[in-house]
């Protein structure tokens, strides 16, 4: 059974939105796709620390969609962990576990990871949305599309832009 | 350089002396080095998930001798990261990070791994106090010595004492 690391936010959790909203209440107006196509997010969101430091951040994090019925099947079919680099935000650590625990209730903890780095991680797959986590692993590696990545050419990385695609590669 | 993982509990965090502290605090006697010979921390410690579970345990928990002076200069020589299965116990991972800021400073978010199984971790050489952690990883293993293991043969891991003996042999 081969091993298979998916990444949390941008991948599974939908941070975006919620820096769009977040961005939306504090400056009064909307990030559009345009604005945000192909920046950093600190760069196209200038709150960002703020947001994902305030308490219940990565706890309230809406779903991408498509990734919940996705999951239960790659759970059969792989060894599957949740890999997240979540110690930069201590704080975030226990809501993200709990958040995971509220979605994927079949997903025990023996198959969660919140690490820092990923130069750690031994997969055969990682599925992720920063070519940081991708670009050392020597295993396959997908790379899911959000604002920040899209106008980055992605290399040896098989770009996906919904969970439907990755159903079709990997189921 | 070469990477290199190191467990928390048993290894860097003496959780054995707290257990015998919380144990004579709840049953009014000591549980000896004799009566934990070989035995299981579950089957030494009868309360031993009350302990974990309980609020700070591992905030406070006392270091194993001679672990910081090494650690600083294990730092230097290889890629280090701290690696705990931590997600067991969801309450004791901000405790964690928290209790690693204070004891090891120069260890940075990027060098800390808190996961459940340990399968997923790639790294050159492993030191744990469990078995079912280093059996599993592909590099030089090293068992520190710890009550629950101490009876059982190290087969090809590579058994320490102390954290001298990890000096004498890595750096």
């Amino acid at each position: 059974m081969k091993t298979l690391a998916v990444d949390m936010d941008g991948v599974l959790a939908d941070v975006y939105s919620l820096f769009v909203k977040m961005h939306s209440e504090e400056f009064g107006y909307d990030v559009t796709l345009e604005d945000s196509h192909g920046l950093a997010e600190s760069a196209a969101f200038p709150g960002i620390y703020k947001y994902v430091n305030s308490k219940g951040f990565f706890r309230n994090v809406p779903l991408i969609e498509g990734c919940q019925e996705c999951i239960v099947k790659l759970n059969e079919k792989y060894k599957l962990f949740i890999v997240s680099a979540a110690t930069e935000f201590p704080s975030s650590l226990q809501d993200k576990q709990s958040w995971l625990n509220d979605h994927f209730p079949f997903i025990t903890w023996r198959q969660m990871v919140f690490c820092g780095s990923k130069e750690i991680i031994k997969a055969d797959i990682m599925i992720d949305d920063h070519f940081k986590n991708l670009d050392h692993f020597k295993g396959h590696t997908i790379l899911f599309t959000q604002q920040h990545n899209i106008s980055t050419h992605p290399g040896r990385h098989i770009r996906v832009q919904s969970w439907n695609e990755i159903g079709k590669l990997l189921l």
